[in-house]
Parts: C-alpha cells; sequence; structure tokens
C-alpha cells in the first residue's frame, strides 16, 4: 500500500485581524489542495475549522468540516524544549502509514517556520512519509523583501529576551554579527511589545545601522519603512500594539 | 501628487523547467495585481515577457504586452559589489515618482530574496516610494518548512565557494556556528554542481548532523529528503544536474 504524505498547508496572514480574501494571498491549488485532505494536525483546531471554512466558500471540501479528522499538535511550553515521546508523533501520522495524506496547518504563515509543526515533519521524514510544502505567504520573506536589505545572506532569530538588559546586549551581538558577516538579522515580537523593541532598537544601534519594520504585511493597513537608526531618531513612528510587525536589521 | 508604489511581484519556480499551471504557486491577487501594471523593472525582460505571457493567459492585462514598459535591472558582476550609481536607480524609479505603479520580477520566486533587486528597494525607500511585497513562492522557505529543522532560527548565506578546500573550511564553521546557536542553516548551489556540494556535506559534515536537500520544489518532480550525514551515507541519492536544489543542515 502506498503511503500518503504530509502537506503543509500555508495559512493567510491576517490572524487576529479583519480578514483578507483568501485569493491575496494563497494559490488557487493550495485553496483546492486544502479542500481534498480530510486528516489534519493543526496548531489549533478552532482557527484550523475557520480557515477550512474560508476555504470551503471558494472550493467544495471533499468531506464536510464535520467529518474531517483534525488533531492539534503537542504543545511543548514556549521556549522549552521538545519532550513529546516519538510515539506521539508516529501516532498523528498514522492516517498517512494508512495511506491518507495529511495536512499541516499553523495560524498563520507557512507551518514549521517560526511556529510549531517542525517535529511532526522530522517524524514524517523518520517513517518514510513524504513531505510537500506548498507554496504561500511568509511574513518574514515578505519582510526581508520589502526592507531592501540584504537577501543574498540573511537570519531569523525568533523573539529577543524580554529584559531591557539582556534584549539590549543580544542587539549588540546581532549588529556585531550582521556587520562582521553582512548578515542581515530578523526578529519578531509579541505585537504588544513591538514598540518597546523599535525603542530598543533605535537605542542600542549604531546611527548607521539600518532597520527595517514592516507592519502588518498582507493586509489593507501593510507598511514596511527602511532607514538608518539616525533616520527612525529624527522621523519617530508610532507602532501599532496589535498588528504582528517583523524587524531587520543590517549593520553598516 | 500622490507617488506610484513599487510592488515587488513572485515569480514561480519553474524556470528553465517545463511550465507549471500558475495558479499552482501563485495567488489570484497577484495575477490580478500583475496584469495592471503598465511599467516593470525586471532581472530578465526575456522571462518578463513570458511571465506577462503566462499572466495574460488567466488575467487580460490592462495594456498590450508591447505597449509595456520592461527595463532590465544593472547587473553587477556576480560577487562584486553593486556600484551602479544611485542617479541610475532614480531614473528607474521615475514612473513611481510620476505616480505610476512599478512592478519589480525576478526569474524565480520573490525578487530581492537570493536574487537581484534589493538595491531598487533600498532607492525606494530613499526617494519615499512606498513597497509593497506579494505573497508568494519561496523555495528557501519552502525547503526549510519540508526539512523539519529548526525553523524558529534559521540563517540563508547563499552558495558556498568553488574550491574544494574553501569549500570545506566554510562547510566546518557553518556547522559549528549551527551547534553553537541551533540555528538551521540554508544554502543553494548552481545546478550542475549539486552533486559535487552534497558530496563535500556528507565528506565534512559530522555523521550525526542533519541535512535536507529539496530539489525542484513546486515542480512535479519535487522531493525533499532530510537524514543524519550517516544516514546519507549508507542510503546516497543520485542529485540531479539540471534542477535548482536547496541544502539545509542542522547540527547535533
Amino acid at each position: 500500500m502506498n503511503r500518503g504524505r504530509l502537506i503543509l498547508v500555508p495559512n493567510t496572514l491576517d490572524f487576529g485581524a479583519e480578514a483578507v480574501d483568501l485569493s491575496q494571498t494563497l494559490p488557487d491549488g493550495v485553496l483546492q489542495a486544502a479542500a481534498r485532505l480530510a486528516y489534519w494536525v493543526v496548531e489549533d483546531a478552532r482557527s484550523a475549522r475557520s480557515f477550512l471554512k474560508r476555504v470551503s466558500a471558494q472550493v467544495p471540501l471533499a468531506q464536510a468540516l464535520q467529518a474531517l479528522q483534525i488533531v492539534e499538535l503537542p504543545r511543548p511550553r514556549k521556549g522549552s524544549s521538545d519532550t513529546t515521546p516519538a510515539a506521539a508523533w508516529r501516532e498523528l501520522l498514522q492516517p498517512a502509514l494508512l495511506g491518507h495524506d495529511i495536512g499541516l496547518l499553523s495560524e498563520a504563515g507557512l507551518p514549521a517556520v517560526a511556529d510549531p509543526g517542525a517535529a511532526l515533519v522530522q517524524a514524517a521524514h523518520a517513517s518514510g512519509v513524504q513531505v510537500q510544502a506548498l507554496a504561500g505567504p511568509s511574513s518574514l520573506l515578505l519582510a526581508l523583501a520589502a526592507s531592501g536589505l540584504n537577501g543574498q545572506s540573511f537570519a531569523f532569530v525568533g523573539y529577543l529576551p524580554q529584559d531591557a538588559g539582556d534584549r539590549a546586549a543580544r542587539l549588540r551581538t546581532l549588529e556585531a554579527l550582521s556587520r562582521r558577516e553582512g548578515q542581515t538579522q530578523l526578529m519578531i515580537e509579541t505585537p504588544y511589545r513591538n514598540a518597546a523593541l523599535l525603542g530598543a532598537m533605535l537605542t542600542v544601534l549604531s546611527p548607521a545601522t539600518r532597520v527595517s519594520v514592516s507592519c502588518g504585511l498582507t493586509l489593507p493597513s501593510a507598511w514596511t519603512r527602511c532607514d538608518t537608526v539616525a533616520g527612525w531618531r529624527d522621523h519617530p513612528v508610532h507602532m501599532p500594539d496589535k498588528v504582528p510587525a517583523v524587524f531587520c536589521l543590517l549593520a553598516a
């Protein structure tokens, strides 16, 4: 019997915001693929159902929403290493071992990138289940492209420490690394701490370092601004506290 | 008068391969936006016309293909730093300063990411031209998602040196960095050197380091395999020499 595949299905980037038309950010082929899948492993069951309801308005689902098997990923505590036993991952992959494709879905963007799901993908490789990632929006890459900073060498480093002193030290380390390698450094923050992170960047970083901020990417209100730290200090902006943002820096 | 915007238009990932249906990888909203644009700055005019011809088969262009203004980006020699004068970038942005949106397009994937275009985006920010990046496929992020390696911290480092000794040294540096930071390292290679790069990785890296290879992403022949170096050595694969590949490594 042929095994099913693990299909990484991208979500929109409007989680927590007003819904954007799916066809603005997701290819029709992705909607078709999502509508065919009967087995799902997801970051959050409620938001997955909401996503599939939006899909069904464009492409009829192969099975009724109520008939789909939707299972949530185990949730390790934030920052802690994953201690989910291997058997639990194999259990989640059971439908694929029985020949059915499984969709993996997070709450926003590509699963397993700055989002849960990588451990399930690893388990799929270990079990001989083929993995297919479908094209969709990534706030990280959209922010990098829109920044105009170095796209030939870049790193995403996730969240910075919350403690002000630790955060400043981390920013200095990232700036030194960026200068040495010519590498753009990308980071994200919980929206209500957006202003605090930008404030720290403008305090800590060198005046000539370039900082790019992208807010609400793919939303109607989306904006990207890139300037030197000196330029940002001269022309400050108000950071929204409920909209996700991506921050990039490139040292001169 | 309102300025136009610089709109980063994603391309498909089938450059040089058999054409895939656009709707597999590009959102309808992107096709609609591309069909409206009269001014383009592109990596290659011929492939841009071919892209717009494919778009026109799905969405009628607002103007005939022959009437579009399609200008190529200046080409700095590979590896050399860009010496295009600022005036040349402003010249390319002229339509936006006169109120028209400009599309920026590369031959594959997102412009300005592992591709030319970033300098034009920087010039747009410097000229007060708003930048909007549209969602589309990125082989780097699809490869990272499909690898199951760490997606919370990752770096793209571009091409490795061609000289075997330099390449081995670079791989050792990247492996050490990956081990220290827990950071997935992504790299690409010219397709005919795919086999040489994989061979070098399997020779140089530690047996427990995990290596993921994604070939021909979004093509019907696409595959991703992730295993330890030891596992790859035990079960070697034939690397295609005409299909783009993305290589990821994560040290144990």
